[in-house]
């Protein structure tokens, strides 16, 4: 799974490891205050049960500060997702399949052009398994398209789909694959499905971010070294994840923001000089090299526990108990968005008639 | 998972949770400070790469300490599990089976006498599903045993073996679908595996214990209500766990004494009170009632830590990122144990041709 | 798997291996030409693509010949089964879902009596799997209902379910567990789902019996060798089966049939004496010892096939391709009916409610 | 699965599918009855419990009548392979592997050279799955040798692995699949694992072939259309094959030959005219357009069998009882053997230290 990836500037500065666009853009909102993120548009819809957040980065200041990429990240966040409530998974899958569409229009792709769905991470570990799980219950038709005659196809599109699996399980990098193959099959887009990691554990199982700027180096529960985006394919990269894990040592920090919280709904508020974590980083430091500048007292404190757990605490990860069957339910949502977005208002009647 | 028995002492006091008694006991010399406990024995044995340490609990006091039963507790420690090491797998395999027979002796038990091996825990669950793991690489026996003429059986031990599944998967506590199966088969002793929970993430996978006190409600990874010990089974009961993972909060509370540990290490003993958690109990609870009367600062700090994380971490475990594979490997070495323990030095040749 | 129960006339006559009634009658009729068995009532019903036929065996002769036990068998035939159609699994659900019901009033069984669900067969072997499979998506309340205020339970039954296992994995009688775990939760009848042997390729995974017989030593895919029926355990029990498998001595006599058929369909038949399987028992047996006196021409040469085969063939079986989609297809199946029969029109939102 | 492939020789004369060499050559020895097919050299090894034959098809008139592309072909009969015997497995591991390293030389592969591991066939069918399942227990090695320092990359090979799915999963051709990476990986060879389809049960997962003839269209267990072999990729394919099912169909044919094999075996040479399989073919074929001019009588008989059988049995396989345990202990014996031919003389100690 992820190592850090020493060029997240979120990372090098509130030592937050999260693969969502929308924490990072809370953290710095939090951490450095400003209302607004220069060239960063948020906007934020709501219903019954779930929230849709679009975010838009669209300078590279904003993007250098928030640690991701140019383009656009849409996220939806419903906590019933972790409440096994089918009607709630169902009415998120239609709203999920719609963001979709949004993405392939924007992409310029046309309703017959071909795609190639890819389920990153390790079907081995539960956390990682979200990716091929959804492509196990994708409807995948190249192949039936391809032997049929072109009047039947009209308005089909052609949908392939892999599972590439994990650099230790392959010897070989998922980017290389996934190049290998769109060179071979001629896709006009790649829809990626990986499982992330959060800064949160509210968020596990319970967010969906859809995104256009693709994968990068260290994202994602997997380990992966070679980004898997326009750049690197030559095509339009749509990348779907969801939280599976958070990082143990970002669960240390969230406790200790949660217990400053607690302190402070506990009515104490003219109490505070009793209730702190007051870490002196330059008694932990001592004369260690470290070029860092720390801004905050808090991030300072982050920055330090991380130092100190990362030996400890670096190969763990937490999840919900039922991480199980929650992986398996969200990747039915997923999957089911996928169905709808590619294959809607389109009857197959008459190529499965044709081909049987 | 296990839901919190409220009656564990050690956790009401310590607000820490582990089903291992040596992690019992060594909270509360740390924490109480005497160098011994009244009526628990203690004794260690060193070989390369695993520490093996019994611990005897005699006394009613030192078990209300500890918030164990009285009786024996055998545990191996091996960091090198973690590093998939074939050849440590199979030395401990090896000293696990030698550990067990001495149970078997001190338990009374027959060479021919029936055991049933019960592989307790959700097989749908990768960190609960050890003990249905071990079990299917049990060799069973008792039905080709009750086949064979009775000049073949001698000195043959019938193995039988369940996995009964969990309370959620099947609406029957374990404990009774144990006892209605013990009765049926006239078994003479029922030996139980579990996954558990420790209170360190270096425990994880590494650390294999042996007790003869059986399993106890609110024990192991799973939930259960029900006792499974020579009590509420009339059989001995020999239970084997491995701990698989470390609850959310419990981690938190480690982070802390790693970060204070951390402070002193980088050589700054002389700035004591410029580093350090110092969260006023006070402060926090406010008008909360409270009958608990901590003794000491740092379980204070365990305690409200407890209160206000387990509502967010409640629900939340941590474990390995490659616990699929670990799982695997320490669940082979508990079924390569057994299968020594039960079958060494008889030869099932004969009984095999007879059948075949 | 299944030996060959050495009782079964069916089989010693005709060598023919089935676990449907529908079969076995079937089989008498052709073979033996009477239009009607004496004491067995056949009621027939139909609608679209679903057959149900209703076989009442009453007396001890018609029980005899066909080698089912005196009772009822309702046997689904819906070829449609096979082609993944998700409305007519659905249909059917709802039309097995009924025919429990009337199981259910027929054995007498209250709307609030405990059932005990149980998933017989081999979970590591595909086509043995349909019980575990089936068990894995069943609605268990017993242990909801029993943490519920009594006025709230009224109207609900409780449900649970296990997977014993088969003796092979626990060197247990899966009749043994059974026994054991119904005495103990005091279940007021038992429901057995288990995967067949049928004799035709055509009813495999798309035939469904539900008989009130229970289920007997030999019979099902699994080899049992205790009965699991009234008798034995004292109560009701309901047994739903679905064929998985034909075994491969089997399908050469039907394979030979249809040879046979085949030369009439072509419109051959004045020239039957050319087109024949002419084997001449006294030529094959030679100086074995057989009692058996054969009456007709064709149960002759199966008798012979059968001897001449067992060696080769007897531990073959015949499955479609895709088995493994078709068993995860089927145990949803009878999943959903009995969810439906046990909890149809029942309001489980306030025991939820108090529980949650 | 596996549909026909209709340039298939063998199977358009004599109606036997199968894909091992040696069996394609028993038929026209038996059946043409030539002690010897030109260009094509047999030769057997014998050692306890295990037969080797080297079979080399130099000219084009024997691939064609054997309906094998010319090349290597060599098989390892080993019936114990069925008793679950360790020890067996171990000792064909070895063998395997050595018969490999002569593929390796005679393909004029370096001990540096880079291969791709390709684990053909669909994990969610069991007797297909003995690629992928191979593939699971494969040591790759590539990754790690390209993070190495070049003096410590000599002599070792750098091992990669994929398990590309089957078409009906992805919509994509396994052969572009492999291409692709083949392309992208630089690789000097592929070596195939695949299940395969016998003519006899015997040989269900006791058999093992090895070519360097690649895979051709509709061969396997799983339905390909796209060679795998040195014209369609470039360079050296070493396919491995297990077969795990023999079609429903060839069963019968098979059995027929016992039955009458039987009949002489039972003494009753002097009555031939009784016992035998008289099928007319005129009689059953009646107005059918046939061009097919049958030679012998018995051949005859499997066309007419096929013709009949086709829609009854055409989607059923026939496979050993225990197919489950039988594909993890086989795909293990050619993992085993696999990476004692890769990595067989070296240590990797240095590069693990190096790495780690």
């Amino acid at each position: 799974m992820a190592k850090v990836n020493q060029q997240d500037p979120l990372f090098e500065k509130y030592h937050i490891r999260t693969d969502l666009a929308l924490e990072s853009h809370q953290v710095i909102v939090e951490q450095e205050g400003p209302p607004e993120l220069p060239g960063v548009k948020v906007h934020t819809e709501k219903e019954e049960g779930i929230t849709l957040t679009r975010i838009q980065v669209e300078s590279d200041l904003g993007a250098q500060m928030m640690g991701k990429a140019p383009g656009n990240y849409s996220t939806f966040e419903a906590p019933g997702l972790r409440m096994h409530n089918r009607d709630l998974q169902e009415r998120i899958a239609e709203m999920v399949a719609k963001e979709i569409d949004w993405f392939f229009e924007e992409a310029g792709l046309g309703p017959e052009d071909t795609v190639l769905v890819v389920g990153l991470g390790n079907w081995n570990a539960t956390p990682d398994a979200l990716g091929p799980r959804a492509v196990e219950n994708l409807m995948v038709t190249r192949h039936l398209l391809e032997m049929s005659p072109p009047e039947l196809r009209e308005g089909l599109r052609p949908v392939s789909a892999i599972s590439p699996g994990v650099l230790g399980l392959t010897g070989i990098e998922t980017g290389e694959i996934i190049m290998g193959v769109v060179d071979r099959i001629g896709a006009k887009a790649v829809i990626c499905i990986d499982a992330l990691a959060s800064r949160s554990v509210d968020r596990l199982c319970s967010t969906i971010q859809i995104s256009d700027t693709g994968i990068h180096p260290g994202a994602g529960v997997g380990n992966r070294r070679l980004a898997i985006n326009k750049e690197t394919l030559g095509i339009p990269v749509i990348a779907i994840g969801i939280p599976t894990v958070v990082h143990a040592v970002t669960i240390v920090s969230d406790a200790m923001d949660l217990i400053e919280q607690g302190r402070v709904s506990n009515g104490s508020e003219e109490l505070p000089s009793r209730v702190q974590f007051s870490i002196d980083p330059e008694a932990i430091r001592g004369n260690q090299e470290q070029s860092v500048r720390p801004q905050v007292r808090s991030l300072d404190k982050r920055q330090i526990m991380s130092q100190v757990l990362e030996p400890y605490f670096g190969s763990m990860i937490v999840t919900p108990k039922e991480i199980d069957q929650l992986i398996e339910e969200v990747s039915d949502v997923i999957a089911g968005a996928l169905n709808t977005s590619f294959h809607a208002g389109v009857s197959y009647d008459e190529v499965f008639k044709y081909l049987s």
